[in-house]
């Protein structure tokens, strides 16, 4: 007889595998053996109002997921939670773009610049144009602008696609002029070392990215200025009147289990995390080392607090280049692997993001394709 | 001992009411003798993917929601749903937004404009107006409406805020230039006849106005046009990648309880709403006449293929107006009642929007202060 996992290698082993989008499919097995510890029950008369808290200035935002997001940052170490606003959105996208919108609309003058330094995350650049407002322009590469006026800088660490520890590189005097939001969607255990409590004016993070939980469509900001989180909260609110309650209960079920469980050493889910992660880029690695075509980013070890040891980063995306003159997003879809080209991150088709949340027989379709592309470039040289 | 009713109605008695948000808690009732039948359970490894099905233009519509929503306007008869792409989204606010994204993106020159015929939606202004887009701009009431080029109307019927069936206005003989934006958040059976089978373009529904689940956040398109509905896509996928699992699986629950029970005698959800509103539309229309200061809309009767029999209206708001030269808003926030002012909807002062959805001991505050008003009128006269 033949196994269902058997169906699914010779399946796998002629279809198309898609690293592009970053669908942290990776971590269900986890959830799976967490048990019922996280289920939740919703009866037909629950959550029925747009209301979470009336008195509070984001009233769709339900306690017990403010309670959580609290706890579990505090439990972590990664993010300072005190004297903030917690704005929650549809996806950090939805926020994103709640938090460019409120500060365009708080700045002097319009439209305001928004940028990034290169590589960076290809869905800003969408986010930014896709409605052609007049409150905010992309302009592109953080690296390059030099245009006068009020400017908004997308900083996001690790970096989204290379994996790298990112700071501002604009950082002109006039603090008026120039904003920063901080997107820290993989500033946790599993990727990268926790270096430090952040203490930004606007953090934003994305349960998706945590543990997995990508169809939840919840994502959170940790805001200082009030003003801002009005004109977030006011964004949200014409956007799409508040947030899914149904995802923001079981989000705030699933984060107490992560605080809970994050210093056991059987169930603690950053620690399974992380090792799957090291094995993955290891498993990579070695493919790449063996091909001669390819590589990879190098990253600096670094002391992690939550860990209490030093450890290395093992980023959620692969940035892989290529030592050809090739255009390597083609490259990859001609061996059946959909990756994201290097060019819609502002930089070149020497270079494509591929996820490595992927399930994980996936994930080993990849490296195979990858170990056999070695070959036929060997023998196209 | 004092009951728990009565301390509500102790704490009421003093306290503002806010019927300016048509926040949708009366059905909560219902929904609590239902029972378990609409109780859904979601384990920690449900739902996590971002796509719900890889084959699908609409990747984040979950496949049962898709068949449930088909399943119910077929028992209830109030749109067709054959040869139609169902796009679902963050409520039907943010499929409002997709579809005017959709059409202008679409449309041959820029900026589209876009109309509805007062007293309209409020919250059209907003979603067209906030971001500042490039691509539309919001022309206002329809009726005035003459400036070249192409257009987008919005048609709400029942209309929001003054429960009107409504039909296009502007109807300009060149089809391509005019487009129409069909809002049926309202047509309904508990809110007004079914008198035919909706076969527009581009049809909206929202959840929360059919069983008062406002927190879930969802809402569904049936687009007839192939490119419109991919467009539609595009913008979610921007604005929020996605629409929440687990909302979706839940509606999909109740929207089926909704159909299994709108045959039944004693458990019709329809019925039971439409009992409760003819009631508190006599209970307002008793007060109205007696005040000699306020006036309502009247509504013809029709007959209803759904119920088989000829009824009237009972929309989800009242459109409440004063024979006084006053500024309603203020007067009703005098008396502690929230209202939406008619101004913000193309109308004039005189005239103010009023939930009718609220719990039912806010619902009575506000027929005892609305009566009381009369008093006070009466006086001043």
């Amino acid at each position: 007889m033949v196994k269902l996992e058997n169906i699914n290698n010779i399946f796998l082993s002629d279809s198309v595998i898609n690293l592009d989008h970053g669908d942290p499919t990776a971590y269900e097995e986890y959830w799976r053996k967490i048990g019922d510890r996280c289920t939740v029950t919703i009866r037909g008369c629950d959550l029925m109002s747009y209301f979470s808290d009336v008195n509070s200035m984001c009233w769709f935002l339900e306690p017990e997921l403010a309670e959580a997001i609290k706890e579990l940052h505090d439990a972590v170490g990664n993010a300072a939670t005190e004297d903030r606003y917690i704005v929650v959105g549809t996806g950090s996208t939805q926020l994103c773009q709640a938090a460019v919108h409120a500060l365009s609309s708080l700045a002097g003058t319009q439209p305001v610049s928004v940028v990034a330094a290169a590589p960076y995350y290809s869905t800003y650049v969408e986010e930014t144009t896709y409605v052609r407002s007049g409150m905010y322009k992309w302009e592109g590469d953080a690296w390059d602008f030099d245009k006068k006026g009020p400017y908004i800088e997308l900083v996001t660490s690790p970096n989204n696609p290379d994996g790298t520890i990112r700071e501002t590189v604009v950082n002109r005097p006039d603090e008026d002029e120039g904003k920063v939001i901080n997107d820290f969607a993989y500033y946790w255990p599993h990727y990268t070392p926790i270096t430090r409590r952040q203490d930004h004016d606007i953090m934003l993070f994305t349960f998706s990215k945590i543990t997995g939980h990508a169809g939840s469509r919840i994502g959170w900001a940790l805001v200082k200025d009030k003003e801002v989180a009005k004109k977030m909260v006011e964004y949200i609110i014409v956007n799409s009147i508040g947030v899914s309650k149904e995802s923001q209960i079981r989000t705030a079920k699933i984060l107490n289990v992560l605080k809970e469980t994050c210093k056991s050493e059987t169930e603690n889910f950053f620690k399974y995390g992380h090792e799957m992660m090291k094995n993955r880029w290891e498993k990579l690695r070695g493919v790449v080392k063996e091909s001669n075509v390819f590589c990879l980013p190098k990253y600096p070890e670094a002391y992690c607090n939550f860990f209490g040891k030093t450890l290395g980063s093992y980023p959620a995306f692969a940035w892989l280049g290529t030592k050809e003159e090739t255009d390597l997003v083609n490259e990859l879809r001609r061996h059946k692997v959909m990756s994201r080209a290097g060019e819609r991150c502002g930089s070149d088709k020497k270079r494509v993001r591929v996820s490595m949340l992927s399930r994980e027989d996936v994930f080993n379709v990849f490296l195979e394709r990858l170990a056999n592309m070695k070959l036929i470039k060997s023998i196209d040289l």
